[in-house]
């Protein structure tokens, strides 16, 4: 936990509270109950452990479930119109399995956590990072390893970004079969448990055609509620990646929650000081690093 | 006051202490110190108000009396830098008041309050803003005013902004020689009266040069301190423009002070969202308004 995610909570939950309510009276009144909760919580907690406390009582305080929901149907719904064109797009491209993972990066734009400005413009995020350097860059030590990959472990971040993750895969499958690898790859999906921000859940990745890849199966983590499932930092997660020849993980939550793993793909936008100064990168860079 | 205002007070304050002190220990009690400030506040009260309340608190916490010294400095001396650059692009340009205006409001991006990243590109910002349209734009009737006018009421904002107030001035005066005009304007500068974020006290105005300005004279407003002036949107600062033929604000926290008040220029960047909704315009929208 960083200082900086004090405020930037404060400011999450304000951004979820003014997505379902005009009333300001309830806003304040909800934003200083996270207020409170904030200045007597353990600041040595994670922030993820932090920022699932402050959207829970958002959601009791409004009693709303699911305050994101409009919102993450929305930019499925965008990735989903995108969908033919980025594909074209990958299929033409020099490299087509650098490109969709600068593509799956780009869709990490689409993040109403960490410095949200409530709108995203998803295609000239791509168009910005198919012409973008890497802070941080492990693909070949990627190409390699996905060469040889039986399973594939993916952790996915958002709603929306997902399009992007399933092309990904769709990348990776076919770079199999271009590479005449006669194999079948075994991939898990690893989804979150509930409704917190834009993170995408098993409903969302149904919907956007996620269990239409071949030979998938998914797993849940938690991001709040404890019987959704393990917390990414759990021994029973670290048991996956070890029982897979591959492990991406999707954005800065899966960097907070798996960095002290190893043999893990973290692909993402550095978002916040907070991230970036953690892995020697500046606030915007793109980032493909292996650990 | 806007309920965005309570983080983003929060973070204002984090930076601030970064800029002082490497101990953590001590950022987080300030910070929690102006977390429970906050939470006690009156949400009624103005951001300005709650602002100096603030950064009163890092004052006294730190025990360093100007936090932001060295920065201000810095941005005085970049600014100077470009003076004869930009003196010169004033000159060559087909409307010169015009580009003065636009980069006295570029140079209001100087600003380590709202959305601020702890350093600017202050050539960047003017290159922009010379192409850039005008969200609202009074210039016909500032023009027309100016030309009448015997005495100008101009309220600074920012240290290194303020190199640029003085350019806007030169123009001004340049502007009344070609046009012929045979008066002498009477100029009063008006600063602020404590070390507050960055904003422009008596000794920054000196340290530029604005004291250099002929027939300058210089009043000072509040900015926490009640003994170092009257406030913004008091009856004594309301007299000021009335005794002068014209009056130019520059800045959020003018807009803010004086909104209330008639015969006023108001030049800003809209930083945030909160003034930015408050104008009917976007972040990031430059605004020449006479209201």
């Amino acid at each position: 936990m960083n200082l900086d995610c004090i405020p930037c909570f404060q400011r999450q939950a304000l951004e979820s509270l003014r997505m379902n309510t005009q009333d300001e009276k309830l806003q304040e009144r909800v934003l200083r109950k996270v207020i409170e909760a904030l200045i007597k919580a353990d600041w040595t907690s994670t922030p993820l452990e932090l920022a699932n406390k402050v959207h829970k009582i958002v959601r009791e305080e409004t009693g709303i479930q699911d305050p994101y929901k409009k919102i993450k149907k929305m930019y499925n719904d965008i990735a989903l119109n995108l969908y033919p064109k980025i594909k074209q797009k990958i299929n033409e491209s020099s490299n087509p399995l650098n490109t969709a993972i600068r593509i799956a990066i780009a869709g990490n734009i689409i993040d109403f956590g960490p410095k949200s400005k409530g709108k995203f413009d998803v295609e000239k995020t791509i168009e910005d990072i198919l012409n973008k350097e890497f802070a941080i860059d492990n693909y070949e030590i990627f190409k390699e390893k996905i060469k040889k990959a039986r399973s594939l472990l993916y952790f996915v971040d958002n709603t929306g970004e997902i399009v992007f993750d399933k092309l990904l895969i769709e990348t990776i499958l076919k770079f199999h079969e271009k590479m005449g690898i006669n194999q079948d790859l075994k991939i898990t999906l690893v989804v979150k448990g509930g409704p917190v921000i834009n993170d995408a859940t098993l409903e969302d990745a149904k919907y956007i055609g996620m269990d239409k890849i071949p030979n998938v199966e998914f797993r849940v983590t938690t991001n709040g509620d404890p019987n959704s499932g393990p917390s990414l930092n759990s021994k029973e997660v670290k048991s996956w990646i070890k029982n897979h020849d591959i492990t991406i993980a999707k954005g800065q939550a899966s960097y907070e929650g798996l960095s002290q793993f190893n043999d893990v793909f973290f692909m993402l936008i550095a978002k916040c000081r907070v991230i970036a100064s953690d892995l020697g990168v500046k606030e915007g860079d793109i980032v493909l690093k292996y650990m």
